[in-house]
């Protein structure tokens, strides 16, 4: 009998789960080290959800343990890796210095402020759990203190809300907020009208949603403005205080006076891939082969938002979950097919299309050249993120929260929660 | 027409919910305005479940703007009173000064450490959100750091969980945290057995659950030993730090090495009760007249945790939501009574029982003489708490979660996240 390969898997998100469930297949041939940070793997597409109370962080999130405790060749450990020694074989963390026979890096990406990191502060960004509850804590907090203002101006500087980025998260997130102002909120106070806030979504590029096609993106803009939110394009921030947000559309400058922003623009790759030595994107992302491994690392693959895999077109491929999860499954076989001794197989993306949501009755998406926006999208956009929901009790109470959002324009998840436990 | 009188309540809890509630069909003899730090009503009695992974903070938590906004005149503020002026009829807080023609106090209670708050650090309290999602934090890592260690001695320290207090928080949270170690966990981790965790319950009186008649703390006792959990009475706490906690039992003094432990001993009213300057009890909580009211003060009213009321028997009303309620009740119908010249009422107590559950079909209870335990007195107690639970959504998602529970042994908020927004 062959001695078994151990495999390490850094990262429990759709790409890293995907491929330490198809390695659990293969109990005789490896050995898995599932390794993330954090104990659950987030269904980060509803992040947004939690953000603007409509859900509860465990609802789009499950144990990582639980997700593949039937696979006895799987190991989770709960750990931060620091350093990847690719000569040694070997992955060094807190607590931890592990062996490899082969590695799946599936660490996924964070937020760039483009070199200006103290904008953080001002305008977190929406990546992890504790952000989101951090944004919601702010919205619903900014409603209070414009209830309880007397200036007008200043009551106004609190109603104004400001989104970066106009891709698909800055676009759900200034549709939510809208919502939440001109339904949920609407009756609830008594110094403010809710309804008067305004929600602007900043544009660097020609466009929001500019991953879609031209026509999607201009319904996607029309569908905005129609909910309440206003969309600037061609517009930089160039910068981000307490106070407000500074712009330049051409050669015009403008400041809004705001005191929340939420930063949904650019996205860097972890920066565990300097370590590595091995080529980068502009965006830090590390480039990999056909069949997904580094260069010169036969036994190191990489998959999800923290590869870039180009594409016969030129172009790469985006940073979306059907991505990470067909290359985390693509790199597990690819490790089962070495240890045999056959040939690695190229990665191929079978595209699954993309979609949005803007609001009730609100969403574009388009699959393989057919675009629809809508009733339509959005019936779609429920469909697939329920199907797509890990865990049938996450899926279950989702929809029954959405239902309940639907009928009664109520949020669930309503809670201003304190930053430290020992607040009062 | 008469000029409609100004009602402050402070505290959103069941009391002064009540309150709210009763007084808002009164708009044209009252303007009220209701005062909480948070922007939720907390369902306290489920707290612990939130501890121990059941629920989600937001399945237990219900805004109270949309609590109270079809009152036309109750006004929500979210703020911090720090001081009550009852000879100029004022309170003040961060940004606010109001004047009342009524206060009613509802600010319940906090944990007391008897004067070691040293030990707060080392052993949290459950009475927010925030520190259930913390005590939560530290029992998954516990077991967590477990999984990663090598030595079995610290190994069993890490899966040491000791919980000082017997009365129905501590006996819920003991039998919690054993149903989590043999039930939800057994199968997920490769290094430890979370079935070997050690679980102790602390008591310093002579029995667990001493408001309950001695037949039924004996049941709860021989129950929780059962499920695994072991019971220390008469036995004091004389220190708590980040190696362990220390004991004395009559003379014998001893020491459980042990990562987590949980305070759910001493209750202590809230400090603003010193600013008043009547007659405190020995917890801190102020002692109302029979219909409620300060001695001295007709036009403040004091209920549920925050005052003591005396029994003809010579004892004291207990902390428990159904005083609470009650008291709220009664507290807005003789602020209306005195506004319209009547005599106020006094404060009779309609005696609801008691209950607690300590496992999955164990439970006790007691209602007017009436015993029962076991798997009776379990179910009454899931249909009394979510009758209780306010909003229909959170009962139904509260209900779902608990079949779920029921059937797959899993728990549904095993999340371990971060005390800050920016930690990664």
């Amino acid at each position: 009998m062959k001695t078994k390969k151990n495999v390490v898997i850094i990262g429990g998100g759709f790409g890293g789960l995907k491929a330490a469930k198809v390695l659990g297949a293969y109990p005789d041939l490896v050995n898995v080290t599932l390794i993330d940070r954090r104990n659950y793997h987030l269904f980060q597409p509803l992040l947004y959800q939690v953000a603007t109370a409509a859900l509860s962080p465990a609802d789009i999130a499950a144990p990582i343990r639980a997700l593949v405790s039937q696979f006895i060749n799987v190991n989770v450990l709960l750990s931060d890796i620091s350093i990847i020694d690719p000569q040694n074989k070997t992955i060094i963390g807190k607590e931890l210095l592990l062996k490899y026979d082969y590695l799946i890096l599936a660490c996924g990406a964070t937020h760039s402020y483009f070199g200006n990191d103290e904008w953080e502060e001002f305008a977190p960004g929406l990546k992890t759990l504790e952000m989101a509850t951090e944004i919601r804590r702010r919205i619903l907090m900014a409603f209070e203190s414009a209830e309880k203002e007397i200036d007008p101006i200043i009551q106004k500087v609190w109603l104004t809300f400001v989104i970066v980025g106009g891709g698909p998260t800055g676009v759900e997130l200034a549709g939510s907020i809208s919502e939440i102002a001109r339904l949920t909120l609407e009756a609830d106070f008594r110094n403010i009208n809710p309804v008067d806030s305004q929600i602007i979504l900043i544009e660097a590029g020609e466009r929001v949603l500019a991953s879609f096609q031209d026509e999607l993106s201009i319904a996607a803009r029309i569908d905005l403005e129609k909910i309440g939110v206003t969309v600037l394009t061609k517009t930089m921030v160039t910068n981000i205080d307490g106070n407000g947000v500074k712009l330049k559309h051409s050669e015009l400058e403008s400041f809004i006076p705001s005191k929340t922003v939420i930063w949904a623009a650019g996205v860097k790759a972890s920066p565990i891939n300097l370590t590595l030595g091995t080529p980068l994107d502009k965006a830090g992302r590390l480039i990999v082969e056909a069949n997904l491994s580094l260069p010169n690392h036969q036994d190191i693959f990489v998959v999800g938002d923290q590869a870039h895999f180009d594409l016969p077109t030129g172009l790469s491929l985006p940073g979306l979950a059907s991505v990470a999860i067909q290359q985390g499954g693509q790199a597990a076989h690819n490790i089962i097919l070495s240890i045999c001794g056959i040939e690695m197989k190229k990665f191929h993306y079978f595209d699954k299309g993309q979609m949005a949501t803007i609001g009730r009755k609100l969403a574009v998406m388009e699959f393989r050249g057919f675009k629809a926006r809508g009733l339509f999208a959005w019936i779609a956009w429920l469909f697939v993120h329920i199907y797509y929901l890990i865990g049938f009790k996450n899926r279950f109470i989702v929809m029954f929260n959405w239902a309940w959002s639907y009928f009664t324009f109520g949020r669930g998840a309503r809670l201003i929660t304190k930053k430290d436990w020992r607040d009062s």
